[in-house]
């Protein structure tokens, strides 16, 4: 199967601003690049996305097809970004199916307020099977694994703040069968949903199997990251953040299993019980971990 | 001029779940409530809110006004909402002109993600003129009053994490003349968007003028939180996190003042230097702060 081409269009991920601090001194400090990308689908305008800019190509596949907008990736032909003009240009085979339907129905999630989940998602929930824990599960060293992964990473969140990360992890066995966590992809943007749908999109470029994928956000474990996660089929979510009610709720009817307030080697496990394999004694081995 | 009549129908803030944590014991904690909200005007449904439910009149109020889908107080009757059907019922005078065609145009915003405003608001930017560094300025030791009481505040944060706070403070002076921060209106929700919107409806009930008036979010500095400050005429915004490139440039257009990474007694002030009357000394100064 012929994947969609996609361009390269990556645009410089920080801006240099001069700041005046508590010392009443003026020194220069790194912030987020954030931009406006208008979408279109063969000509027909979409809607606007602010992105940091980092994988703009991924970021539109991932955001049709977590919005359902498009089922099957070789629908695609292409996608060009042109940041001089700051539009994508989405170059389908033979058209998207209404489109114009799909699109009308808003509700206007939490996200950090009114992310917009195009109508129908909901209904979706019912029809996802995530893999049985027998298949999909994580033991705290595996975790740990992670989220050391996690503090090592480099990223522009370190050099300049104010932007959400997500990674999607491997679990793996080590020789001694020690559980492992590979960090197969990592993306950032100013929109933690702009995060998760860029990991989307290289998830179905890559035709990943999600079974055994661990999916790790920064953001808060709120419904439609729930909801995207298992769209994407991954069972397990770790979060550096807490939960909210409805993301618990649904995380439960979906039998996702979800960990917060991930840090060096404290975390919570919201839900999905049955899918960790708790080794409390890696909570006391001593690692140097810096803040631990 | 009639206020509309507005329920007080609030909801639990929190729900109490069963977590296991890194020792391996299951324990009780508390996360935030968040239910949807659906919004009709007159009888036709509009949209559909996540919320925490402390104040869903005032939300749905002001996020008709920072939509500009409301022009005036008194074109409101009532806005009843009822937790039984998840519903808030806005009832006008004559009907909103042309809700359609306001309602059409998207732009997929920031915020932690995807955030919706409807078209048009950057237009106004341009018309939105800020009171003069003259008349609303802030001091070191202002902004030090003001981070003082929000450290003070009890909030569902801090019982339960994973809410965003907003809260209006109006500037003055003690009997020394040193500038003193007041209160004036403290929320929650589980998205900053609706905080912000909530405090816009409240300020609109009270008729609040906007001059010397300190807004303080614990989000971030993005493109739709300085724009929605700015509807609501507020000349300077305090956050506790940092900021993104749209929201520096669109504070400097509109000659806004911007503080970051504000805790204690540290910040950074990104922008609208010329309202920030700087008091290196203050940051010396021994005051008991946890953290410090």
């Amino acid at each position: 199967m012929p994947l969609p081409r996609l361009t390269q269009a990556q645009a410089p991920l920080t801006q240099a601003i001069e700041v005046l601090d508590e010392h009443g001194e003026r020194r220069n400090t790194a912030i987020p690049a954030e931009r406006p990308l208008t979408v279109f689908v063969d000509k027909r305008e979409l809607l606007t996305l602010m992105t940091l800019g980092a994988a703009p190509e991924l970021l539109v596949l991932g955001y049709l097809r977590n919005q359902r907008l498009l089922e099957r990736l070789d629908d695609i032909e292409s996608i060009t970004v042109d940041w001089d003009v700051n539009a994508a240009a989405v170059r389908t085979v033979s058209g998207l199916p209404d489109l114009e339907a799909r699109t009308a129905q808003k509700v206007v999630t939490t996200g950090c307020g009114q992310g917009t989940v195009f109508g129908g998602l909901m209904d979706e929930i019912d029809r996802i099977e995530l893999p049985p824990p027998a298949e999909a599960r994580i033991s705290q060293r595996g975790l740990y694994a992670l989220l050391e992964a996690m503090r090592l990473q480099e990223s522009t969140y370190k050099s300049s703040g104010s932007v959400h990360g997500c990674a999607l992890f491997a679990l793996g066995r080590d020789t001694q069968g020690v559980q492992t966590a590979e960090l197969l992809h990592f993306v950032e943007d100013v929109g933690r949903h702009n995060a998760i749908d860029t990991i989307a999109g290289w998830m179905w470029m890559q035709g990943l199997d999600s079974r055994g994928k661990v999916f790790y956000t920064t953001g808060r474990l709120t419904s439609e990251m729930v909801i995207k996660a298992a769209q994407m089929g991954v069972p397990i979510v770790v979060s550096r953040s807490g939960i909210t009610q409805m993301g618990h709720a649904l995380a439960g009817q979906l039998g996702m299993t979800l960990f917060g307030r991930a840090v060096n080697r404290h975390f919570l496990c919201y839900s999905g019980f049955e899918r960790f394999d708790a080794e409390p004694a890696a909570a006391l081995e001593r690692r140097p971990l810096p803040g631990d």
